[in-house]
């Protein structure tokens, strides 16, 4: 006999990428290959840590102040996140009756499947075209949550804007536009928030800001959805070392600026040269880059490439199982790769 | 027109104790007087900030270790939470279908039935006798979780270890023990999971090592119970900083334990003091005191002692709002107190 939700115990839980403990150049988990800002270091270093007795901020008032400065949009109009995967949960918490639904894309992220499967609702999965542009009934599904990364997880394809307006023109339930790769594209559907009450837009800082250890996300909506979604998050989500790294992070703009800049340089050259080694790379305006060997099959490669202390991601599922996943790293790192492909 | 489930719109959310800004004396939250220790601050200082750029550890793996050590049990029977409210919220969401219940006692801490609220589940309450004891009912209730803090949260009042023993016997559903104060007590249940499948004991670093501001918290359970905890738990529940804190602070346990004792000291001279006073005070194993002034209202007292600069708790809820609570400081913070009363 189990405690456990019959959904719990059939639960294939999510699987993230790999955290080895070696000397290995980590290219798996879309982490960014630049430190964080030297602000961040000093704003941890000055924290008093005899101030860690007591309670972080509830609400993370500091970092929605600078959150609402860096995303042009006001300060009630942010909520403040465990990592972007706590906003996640409470979204799936906030909105969905067990006789919910959500509906996704296929491929993507699958961590929206298994916050659906945990919550108990269905999650109605519609393929991406060949090219990974959007089915046109993705538009017309009735479930009451969307999930949508922009640009997409695992392929770093981007949809363009018109799809994302038309999404929450014609959805009736909430529409989540995941922008962890966003600070990649330069596109955001933020603005958008001020035109449909039923936008959420997730930021993150893991990526862009170098900050995947500290777990900093957002959720950005019309300023009533927020409110709600405060009610249910955890009393104290937000750690206090968290809350100054987040805001020092947000008011070090130029650094980010930069690092970004670097990765978009790295990414378009490494992918032009997977190209010219007869790869077929999927177009990505991420920072990782999606391809498909020309001899030899991706799951050899991926062995073979972390017997020579090189990490990267593969996906046993299909569409992706042919695939490789590179995290872009710095130069050095993405020539170091190529030469052992 | 709202987005939100009814249980969500409809929720009177947890309001948790201020954290106000001005120089004031806070004795409001339970947290602890003193600093964390100097190796919790050595462990922050040392870790490479550089690495933040990564992932934490998903499984906190190192702070497991250091807890199975410290709690005297295995690693796989630990969970790591972002404080243990993110335990709590992973326990309603693993064992609870929309029909179950969850039983609590009243006055306790209200959080387990907001958790109930937002997930869409009855809370059964049972009153606690005069004495603030279990009443009887309490033991025999179907409700699928038994929400009960020991010490007992607001009363600070101690439930003897044979109720313990018998509610994990006569319960059908899930035990959850939560341990919070219990550092203050020198009394644990966690040696029983040994023998009860369906209790889960939490602790937590906020009060007793003096770490609220890094939130975290642990479920210590059977292995098969900790296994299906950690499928719900979000991916990266605890950042990095808040692990090595964690691990540094469990492995100091003569700096904890010596702040431990001059917190009971501190609270057993002030509980007599007050008795001195002719206040009635609810016999406390915890880090602070409720207790009923002689004379006056306690809602004017409360307004009183924070003009001057000492900010307490008080409770509008039947049997607490004729008490105050104070959480216990350092001496020379409860001398100041017992001054202005």
């Amino acid at each position: 006999m189990s405690f456990f939700r019959k959904n719990i115990s059939e639960l294939e839980p999510y699987v993230p990428g790999k955290q080895p403990k070696e000397n290995i150049v980590k290219l798996n988990a879309n982490e960014n290959p630049y430190p964080p800002s030297p602000k961040v270091v000093s704003a941890i270093d000055n924290f008093s840590k005899d101030n860690l007795r007591l309670y972080s901020d509830a609400v993370s008032e500091e970092v929605r102040k600078a959150a609402a400065n860096s995303f042009r949009v006001n300060t009630d109009e942010i909520i403040v996140g465990n990592g972007s995967d706590d906003i996640l949960t409470i979204i799936v918490r906030s909105f969905l009756e067990t006789d919910g639904k959500i509906a996704v894309v296929d491929p993507s992220y699958t961590l929206y499947e298994t916050l659906a499967e945990i919550h108990g609702v269905e999650t109605e999965k519609f393929s991406l075209e060949e090219d990974y542009s959007l089915p046109e009934s993705y538009f017309g599904t009735k479930a009451k949550v969307k999930f949508l990364p922009n640009p997409n997880a695992q392929t770093g394809t981007l949809f363009p804007q018109e799809n994302i307006v038309r999404l929450c023109a014609e959805s009736r339930g909430v529409v989540v536009i995941d922008e962890a790769y966003a600070a990649f594209a330069n596109v955001t559907s933020i603005p958008l928030i001020k035109e449909f009450k039923n936008l959420v837009v997730l930021r993150t800082l893991s990526k862009s800001h170098s900050l995947a250890g500290m777990r900093i996300g957002f959720g950005i909506a019309e300023a009533e959805i927020v409110s709600g979604l405060m009610k249910v998050k955890d009393s104290y989500n937000v750690n206090s070392l968290s809350q100054v790294a987040a805001t020092a992070a947000l008011q070090d703009e130029s650094y980010v600026q930069k690092n970004i800049e670097k990765i978009i340089e790295t990414r378009n050259w490494f992918a032009s040269a997977l190209t010219d080694r007869g790869w077929e790379v999927v177009p990505s305006e991420a920072n990782f880059v999606l391809a498909k060997p020309s001899i030899g099959e991706a799951k050899d490669i991926f062995a073979e490439l972390e017997k020579s202390g090189y990490l990267v991601r593969h996906f046993s599922t299909p569409r992706l199982n042919d695939k490789l996943r590179f995290s872009i790293g710095t130069k050095e790192q993405m020539l170091g790769l190529l030469e052992k492909l």
